[in-house]
């Protein structure tokens, strides 16, 4: 039997959030249910809400960074209890019998995972995210929030952490390499930290210098302008990773340019627009254009440990559910610092 | 005192060669002087020789696929005698001092090593390449040929060989890794040799199936037209690495479809024409777009040593000096199969 509770919703492509009601399937033999505390706004929640990535399900509860506690268990759950303080990232779900799935890289399951929200579940009824009083996940998909975390602040590592906690590590940031991060929004603060704490020299490249206190806060240990042609030239050749967080067009050429040799210029971002670029701009060092989704479920936990550890978090301002559509407009115009979080219990 | 040597040579862009004679330097305390006995033609001397890649020096004698005898060494050379059997690729100088000359990464030299032809040497004058009697070189940028390797063949290794086994190499072909090869010319025929010399599970991706017997007899364990949409359905994920030898425009997007998670699509070719791509066909799976040229000296060696002892070298039309306007018609319409070799005692 499923349980009806209040969501925030987008009705129709473009549309403003609306409070509604949704159903929530019964809590199953492997399934937790979740009372969720908070939920982050992510940028792509706004792509999707837009149908800037395709075609979409409407009505559509966005919300993939989904903190909150457990409030009921089902029968077979063997990880969790009542209490227990959980996350929920962009998935919930895979097929777990792919080459992806049984290599912990649930994100690229052959099949594609069942997304948190704008999906359809394995039962073929529609997935609602976090915008809402609760949600009900199988096990597997569920990752433990360590105690040092509050749940606010820790809401927003389920996409922004994981989505550059992945990729710095696959791509070797740490001690003796120089990390560039592209762009100091929601993504870009998580990567600026996350990398410091790995042990990297950091270097945030931004438009301007309007961040650059933050940026120098939050662990760089170097800020330029992107819009001072003096950076592309003091810096070429300089890093073994570009982190690029940023989803509109920019002149890839001039930041290959700023690879050493067999450097990586990695793209986390997901942009609604083509994103052209001239291959030759590699320009045959080895350097390398790769991309990067979010991270696994394992992988997930282990950057939740890590940035407990470490004590690193989101920078959040925290906002009642009745402005969530101001937070989508500031969303688009860059202003938030560095994450909106949405108070569920006000929904 | 300079030597004066017959040539071929590029009297102005775009014009046919022309028999001339050219000056080469005296030889120097480490130099060694090569007798001539075989050069490749490759597609980048006609890139050149028609300024397909920004202005050049002419006239212009190409040729950096060259094999021959020493005939002189000067009074430091400590590798090398008269009547070795050497080679010389595309590079005959480099700083030597740069991060990545000393990492055996010559090719990649910050100051920009010296090119064969069309170039400038330390000495200040023009460089000519391998259309010659004979030429002078630094012994640090010159190679051993084994026995094992007749010299003609062995020719087109020197540039179409290191630009396949350094990437090969590199992005870890062999057993247990599948490779794709995009087009069967004179790179992607050394290419297939090389990566079924490693164990790798070997697949042309080729135009058409005209070549096909060729490409199985190389080496390749499969062989698909590109021509067929088919072939990107059953193949859909399957590569670990994609060596694209082809420098016209193709649809990116479709190869990168072909990639497993983690893999590479590695570029080879140095196309004259932008290769617009919208990175968003990486696609997230960590799958990664790179560029690679030639290798390093010492690689160079490795390569040669490899070939000679797995029986591999460059299937060849060996012609006459006076046909090289001809075989420059003959590549720019791919009617070879799979290297023009001109006899340089024919100069």
């Amino acid at each position: 039997m499923t349980t009806t509770v209040a969501a925030y919703a987008v009705p129709a492509p473009k549309a403003p959030l609306e409070r509604t009601t949704i159903e929530r399937r019964a809590v199953g033999e492997h399934d937790v249910l979740i009372d969720i505390a908070f939920a982050g706004i992510c940028h792509s929640d706004i792509h999707q809400a837009h149908e800037g990535w395709g075609r979409a399900v409407f009505p559509m509860v966005p919300g993939h960074e989904i903190a909150g506690v457990v409030a009921e268990v089902g029968p077979g759950v063997t990880g969790f209890a009542v209490g227990d303080r959980v996350g929920v990232g962009c998935m919930v779900d895979s097929c777990r019998t792919c080459d992806n799935c049984r290599a912990g890289l649930e994100q690229y399951c052959d099949e594609g995972p069942v997304w948190t929200y704008n999906a359809v579940g394995k039962d073929g009824r529609p997935t609602y995210g976090g915008y809402a009083k609760t949600v009900v996940v199988d096990e597997n998909y569920v990752v433990r929030v360590p105690e040092a975390l509050p749940l606010d602040k820790a809401a927003p590592l389920l996409c922004a952490g994981i989505t550059t906690y992945s990729p710095l590590r696959h791509w070797n940031a740490g001690p003796g390499k120089r990390v560039a991060v592209v762009g100091l929004g929601g993504l870009g603060h998580m990567g600026v930290q996350i990398a410091h704490a790995l042990g990297a020299e950091v270097t945030v490249l931004s438009q301007s210098l309007r961040k650059k206190d933050d940026g120098l806060r939050l662990g760089a240990d170097h800020y330029f302008a992107t819009s001072d042609p003096a950076t592309f030239q003091s810096l070429a050749g300089t890093f073994d990773l570009i982190l690029n967080t940023v989803s509109a067009p920019i002149d890839f050429a001039a930041y290959f340019s700023l690879l050493r040799t067999d450097g990586a210029m990695v793209n986390v971002g997901l942009p609604e627009e083509p994103l052209e670029v001239d291959i030759r701009a590699l320009g045959g060092r080895r350097r390398s254009m790769s991309s990067s989704g979010i991270g696994g479920i394992a992988e997930t936990q282990e950057m939740l440990d890590f940035c407990a550890e470490h004590g690193v978090a989101a920078e959040i301002e925290l906002i009642g559910a009745e402005r969530i559509n101001e937070a989508y407009e500031r969303v688009l115009s860059s202003d938030v610092r560095y994450r909106f979080v949405i108070d569920t219990a006000t929904i």
